[in-house]
């Protein structure tokens, strides 16, 4: 491998190495005519009225993972983070900080993923910036993605929204990417059945939106902190319980070996390709069937329920017959997971 | 100092942890009522027809220098891209990437000078994200910020619209930024008398656009690669020339010494609160008046001319007579300076 083909602080210094690397490396996969004005920002009409603004920074070890990379990452984090409010995605920014040494191949490979993740469903990346920090002072690659949506005057959800008798539902198998990174990360043999769920999620989330309108009451993507941290984020925010059964909650038999070898609850694995989602009961039923049809939510189910019993709480009932709280996660289990 | 005072992996985990950095570190100095739905995205009605959203990530070392920090930094930098749109900046996210080890004070600190520079112009952090890296994979702090300003349908200053015959003004001392940075990095004796010169420029950009109008051309920061990149791209940009006068271009004699030691040309090195202004001849003497009224642009001066001589091409003419190409910085005299 030649100097050429490795990043160098240069690269990150705004002059001659700036611009060949970006006209090189990140924007023929980024092409849109917002971006190609080249400005230091970029000007485009109002996409609607209600907008919704995020930003996520994305570090997870390693950079290319079982199911996907970084790059994938860093579009799917942010735009679902738009879809969870109800939110249909228009534009994405990109911020790079390289690590002096990084592989330019390699960077090409996350911006690919990542161009392609986005256009999926026609968002255009509109602004960027790279920086470059020496060695032994990043991870390779680190990105942040902000991303600007517009949603429906009629949508509600938010994870304040739930009300006692709810149906609480997850699109899918839990705790998928959080073990697809750490199996890869860990170097574990039951590597090779285990793969990330990193998906955007809109595509599943629109025609649920549309049939449910005001039925629908939270949408919420367990990533870091898994279910468990969802759920007590919605209780908190709702001042409601919540209580999930064991037995209804899907997860595959590689997902379960991983997380018993290593001493880990699913329940608080992060994924990046599931939502959870709360309704008013009525709409349960409704709600699962327009799922089950979407390629992401065919594995959709009903896992619990809202209730008036223990604000605050999430209470998981286990297959044995108990009962146990569930406590939002400190956090040091699974770092750099996303 | 005891573990608490630290950041720690956790803090990044997305569970007890981060919640308490955030609710007693961050959310405290950017308190506002759109950040305290405490969602994953911020909702808001779009704040006029014509949008501006750009991004921009910084791993300046060291954290703190003379004249500023990394948090005021991290604010003017994104809201002065804003501004060279012609932009009323209103909404900021802010991404960090912590370093496992970093004071929590040190972070507060941060946290105060972003949200101080944020603030003084009315502008809100709607959204924010925080990760944490091991021990020697970071910076002690790296943050992204991204922003969404709104400018006027009347507004056209664009990098490419400089025209022959207009009016090269800088706003005031030019390598004020840079020279500081490295002055504190490198211990070096002159540190005392250089600061940087690291400002929001919107108060001094906002009675330029509106007394200028259509005669005002381009609007550039010369932050990385100095004033030589800003004026290269407009060059290009709009397939001009520029020519400038070494005589006019405005230098502290401590940047001037500083660069002279570092063999560095001070036409090469960052500001972060300046502008290259580009307008119509007939309005130059106006811009410079409007320029000097405003604290950030008392020391405004006219320093060149764009023509249709050598398109492409900045020309310097040097103070004994003679004549120089500037080249467009290769970009590795100044690493991490933003």
């Amino acid at each position: 491998m030649t100097n050429q083909d490795l990043i160098l602080l240069g690269h990150g210094g705004g002059g001659v190495l700036t611009h060949r690397l970006i006209a090189e490396c990140i924007a023929p996969a980024l092409k849109n005519p917002i971006l190609e004005q080249m400005d230091d920002a970029a000007c485009f009409p109002a996409p609607g009225r209600n907008l919704v603004f995020t930003t996520d920074s994305f570090v997870v070890d390693p950079v290319f993972f079982p199911g996907g990379d970084i790059g994938t990452l860093a579009a799917c984090g942010t735009l679902n983070d738009l879809a969870m409010q109800g939110a249909k995605p228009f534009y994405l920014t990109l911020g790079l900080i390289l690590e002096e040494g990084f592989p330019v191949a390699d960077l090409k490979r996350v911006i690919r993923s990542l161009a392609d993740a986005a256009h999926s469903i026609g968002v255009q990346v509109v602004a960027g910036d790279t920086k470059v920090v020496e060695r032994g002072k990043g991870g390779g690659i680190y990105i942040n993605t902000s991303g600007l949506g517009v949603r429906s005057p009629r949508t509600s959800v938010h994870v304040a929204n739930a009300k006692p008798g709810d149906a609480v539902i997850v699109t899918g198998t839990i705790g998928d990417h959080g073990m697809a990174v750490m199996s890869r990360r860990q170097g574990l043999e039951f590597e090779t059945a285990l793969e990330s769920d990193v998906a955007v999620l809109w595509p599943m989330v629109e025609p649920l939106l549309k049939a449910l309108g005001p039925a629908l009451h939270v949408l919420r993507d367990p990533t870091r902190g898994g279910v468990t941290a969802a759920l007590c984020d919605i209780a908190e925010a709702a001042t409601c319980g919540v209580r999930i059964r064991q037995r209804a909650v899907p997860v595959t038999p590689a997902v379960k070996g991983a997380c018993g070898l290593l001493g880990l609850d699913p329940l608080n694995v992060a994924n990046e390709g599931k939502a959870v989602v709360v309704c008013a009961p009525e709409a349960a039923e409704q709600a699962l069937e327009i799922l089950r049809r979407t390629p992401l939510g065919k594995n959709a189910v009903r896992i619990g329920t809202v209730t008036d019993r223990h604000p605050g709480a999430v209470v998981l009932e286990t297959e044995i017959g108990g009962e146990r709280r569930l406590a939002m996660p400190a956090g040091e289990e699974l770092p750099r997971i996303c």
